[in-house]
């Protein structure tokens, strides 16, 4: 969320020079994504987005994300859409840094999903599934079930200072989600990070509510099981503010989801194991952030104690019934 | 350069729905003015800035700053209008702050103003002070040579710590400055931050250049002598970064100024004095912010350093002919 690299008005100039996008209006650093520097870029043609990757991405994954981005706008996908130069090139050097433009997505995210946004969010999600299926890259999910002891161990010397028994809890989760996690479900292209922050909405005075304008953020993007990627979103988005489930809001979510991609009883029977781990991952991550960033750091640092919170609901979960289905 | 408040959709519909603008298309906290919260904010009309007035701007203030840029740009000078909403007000409360949404200035600032630039500068704040003239509000300059004195004594202690003689050398300035401080200088609106940050741009195919767009940031705007704001931007547009000084620019800078708003013979003898003062004042603020802020703050700190050398620079200077003029 900070702007990292300064673009001044001759290096952009240069820059913009290479596409065909007309001369610059307008370049506003923007507060938007958490590990890249974004510009909102106005020219005489349109709004974009200009994205320079910081050292936290790994420039080798460039291709794929861009790939994937450029994949799923080509088959009509609402997401950001990779800009090519007049070299033909999508990805090119600014500031020393690896940097492409995108075209600009229109609307909102939302802080407090209602039932409706999580209606819409299930039919976007199923076909971003469907659209990626035949993406020909892969990229493994290194924040998948391999990667969580690994977080766990680097944490667990000051797990307490989180909280006293987490360390307990984690260790004997583990146990459990690498000894029953599923390997027969259908595997694909899933966004991985599918929170209220990377989904767009639009009023619709038409309709009289929202409508969904488009997915963002596809830095976290891998070749995962589908369903744990509904997983995530049960967790990020059918949880009100006082940690209360809401099973209306996994309801309308999975439903939507099943009406373009129908779900086999294997990958519901999966979900609360899913949902678990996908409460595993973001439990050790924000324990991880929040005990290696300073109080007064540029990132805002999030509280680990709502996934510790999220993981033993889906502990007590008995079946996929309780998330709202028949 | 943050965004120190989010905004979330709902609290924004809401405060949009109070002006004539439209519906929210998009609106993305950007990295601009160093005081504030600012957004760019798109409707299906056009593209505006969102202000949210943080903690350093005194509320009672705000009135003269709003009206300063309504009052500047009915006379026609390029630089954000605040909208007035259905109730006719152009301040209103966002998040518990003062917020006002202002017109979008298209161009972008320039990193290493030429001579044009320079030429370009000079006619602008002129028009400025021009049609600053009849402002009916004043504001006291609290960073002008009455300020100055209890800001030496909060770094004094420290002062070592940026440079061995910093203390000395701003002890005898500070006497020197208090004992000739001009009185009889014409007075009136000035910028009093018009560095290159805060002036704008857009590149002109026609002309085959650069043509200024407009002046933004009017949050140290205040009643003082007028050449003093020509001192500033001697200071902040006519020097190489390796510190020389150019007097080309400041010979087009001057020229262009005096081509709008003549300058007195005692303006122009005043200029030398006038820029060691406002040397003096971003010496001494920037080594305030300098021994205040953390290393690792959200803000970047500036190098008071930089106006150290300027101020020797000015203490050199026998005459307004040094600065270019015949």
């Amino acid at each position: 969320m900070a702007v990292y690299t300064e673009v001044a008005d001759d290096e952009l100039a240069g820059f913009v020079a290479e596409y065909d996008i007309g001369a610059v209006v307008s370049c506003k650093g923007i507060a938007e994504g958490v590990e890249n520097t974004n510009y909102l870029l106005q020219t005489d043609q349109d709004s974009y987005i200009l994205t320079l990757y910081e050292k936290r991405v790994n420039p080798d994954e460039l291709p794929f994300f861009i790939g994937l981005m450029e994949h799923l706008a080509e088959r009509g996908l609402a997401c950001p859409t990779p800009l090519h130069g007049r070299d033909g090139r999508a990805l090119r050097i600014l500031c020393e840094r690896p940097a492409a433009i995108v075209s600009f997505l229109k609307g909102m995210s939302i802080r407090r999903p209602t039932l409706t946004h999580c209606a819409a969010l299930g039919p976007a999600m199923a076909e971003m599934h469907l659209k990626g299926a035949d993406f020909p890259l892969t990229r493994r999910n290194n924040l998948s079930v391999a990667g969580w002891r690994p977080l766990f161990e680097a944490i667990r010397p000051r797990a307490a200072e989180i909280k006293d028994d987490l360390a307990d809890l984690i260790a004997a989760e583990l146990d459990h989600l690498e000894t029953h996690w599923p390997e027969n479900l259908p595997v694909g292209l899933i966004h991985a990070d599918l929170f209220p922050d990377n989904v767009f909405f639009l009023a619709d005075k038409v309709a009289g509510g929202d409508r969904m304008s488009g997915l963002i953020d596809f830095y976290f993007a891998c070749t995962d099981i589908l369903a744990y990627d509904i997983a995530i979103c049960l967790n990020a988005w059918c949880f009100e503010t006082d940690g209360a489930f809401n099973a209306t809001k996994a309801r309308l979510l999975l439903n939507g989801y099943r009406r373009v991609r129908p779900l086999s009883a294997d990958e519901l029977c999966a979900l609360p194991l899913l949902a678990r781990g996908a409460a595993m991952r973001f439990l050790l991550t924000r324990s991880y952030d929040w005990l290696n960033t300073p109080a007064g750091a540029l990132v805002k640092r999030k509280d680990p104690l709502e996934y510790y919170r999220k993981l033993r609901f889906h502990q007590g979960v008995g079946g996929p019934g309780e998330y709202g289905l028949e």
